[in-house]
């Protein structure tokens, strides 16, 4: 699993935005004419959209719409010109492909996103289509998830503090790890910070990353009224594109 | 398990609500003062809400406050005099016991709520506390969950229709079963019915109620992304008092 291929050439000193970029354009490669598409949200999924728009706009591409993951990706693609869709456009148009970055990929290709706050809709939308092309530079991978970087948890603004305290003992005595909401600041203030679903976000911190069976800690997550949905992306991404320092490109499919 | 103890005089002809009442009443016996309360939400628990006001201004009860499940709630307890606290007063104020009634309760003391719409604050107060108090008339005893009409799941308005796609898909081929979204009558429009948490009602409904193993179908509600809690109470409730039509009233303990 996992071909590699230079692209540009490796002598040339990249960035990070460079990487970002590499892998974006990588999985646009994928979509073909028709295709209806699940439109991530965040740094890296800029460049697919800019890339998209690009091809849209020299004719190269057509017939292809999106269905954003955020309000931010709404605006930037329309902006580049690609026609949207909603998700529930009842038009029977099913999403063929979704590309977007992650915070974070083990070697399983099971995710960590949404420390942006989007993730949500974003699960949603990746969840509800046939290919999941994740696009990331090399910083991202990692041996277990939370190794990081938080892991986020959307909760339901009533009762959050209690919300909380439910997932603390979810982890009871498991060293290094703490949870907090998270918090904006407004004008003075601290206050929570809020989902374009009108929800609290909890942040998960593990010392070393998860341990133990991730669907089990889903399920547990999930049996907490008052959990909404949690940035733990278990077995959906069917394609992990990286872009290394080198200038290389890493093409990871899912085990079947 | 269960004992019964005439109250009052069964020569009577009772209406269904002196029978929501007389459950009511039994259960507010079990109020202790001191107590923090879980208030539930409905017609039969407005009668425990009534119940504890006369007794605080007697002076019969003293020093006990409620955590209200629904603003409804929270005005009635406010009107009779019930002290309030929110749930996260954040004062180490333990639920001792929430008093609530029920939509269904089949023989394992699993219940349907939130037919009224608040069942996620229900769940959630009433999870919290040590004890949980459940107040029916005898309508109200189901073989299985889902016999006499809807079961509640409470969904994110975001890629709602969606979401209905996925609930359907869970019980796909069960004869009989349909779900659809909850709406109300909005001047001369049917316009989705909102939660006291902003979010939107799926109404499952089940042909002679749910079969199989209800906590696998509470895990596979969850998982969907776009689902944030349904109305099942799977093993929540610790005592159930049900008032009977000959004006008896049996008390089902949990079994340890």
């Amino acid at each position: 699993m996992g071909s590699a291929a230079a692209s540009p050439p490796p002598s040339q000193k990249l960035t990070q935005e460079d990487l970002k970029r590499v892998a974006a354009h990588r999985a646009v490669d994928l979509v073909e004419p028709g295709m209806t598409l699940g439109l991530g949200t965040g740094s890296t999924a800029a460049h697919a959209l800019d890339r998209l728009g690009d091809l849209l706009r020299s004719g190269a591409l057509a017939g292809v719409a999106g269905v954003p993951t955020s309000l931010k990706t709404e605006l930037h693609a329309a902006r580049v010109g690609i026609p949207l869709l909603p998700l529930d456009a009842g038009t029977g148009a099913k999403i063929c492909l979704s590309i977007d970055g992650a915070d974070e990929v083990d070697p399983d290709l099971n995710l960590v996103k949404g420390r942006g706050g989007s993730l949500l809709r974003e699960k949603m939308i990746e969840g509800a289509g046939d290919k999941f092309v994740v696009i990331v530079d090399e910083s991202k991978l990692v041996p277990r998830l939370g190794c990081t970087g938080s892991v986020p948890v959307e909760v339901v603004p009533f009762g959050a503090a209690h919300t909380l305290g439910l997932i603390r003992k979810v982890f009871d005595g498991l060293p290094g790890f703490h949870a907090r909401l998270r918090t904006v600041k407004k004008e003075a203030e601290e206050v929570p910070f809020v989902t374009d679903n009108g929800n609290y976000i909890v942040e998960m911190f593990f010392e070393n990353g998860i341990r133990g069976d991730l669907r089990d800690i889903s399920d547990c997550l999930l049996r907490i009224t008052g959990v909404v949905e949690h940035g733990m992306f278990l077995g959906m991404a069917t394609t992990v594109i990286v872009a290394n320092k080198d200038g290389t490109v890493a093409v990871i499919e899912k085990n079947k």
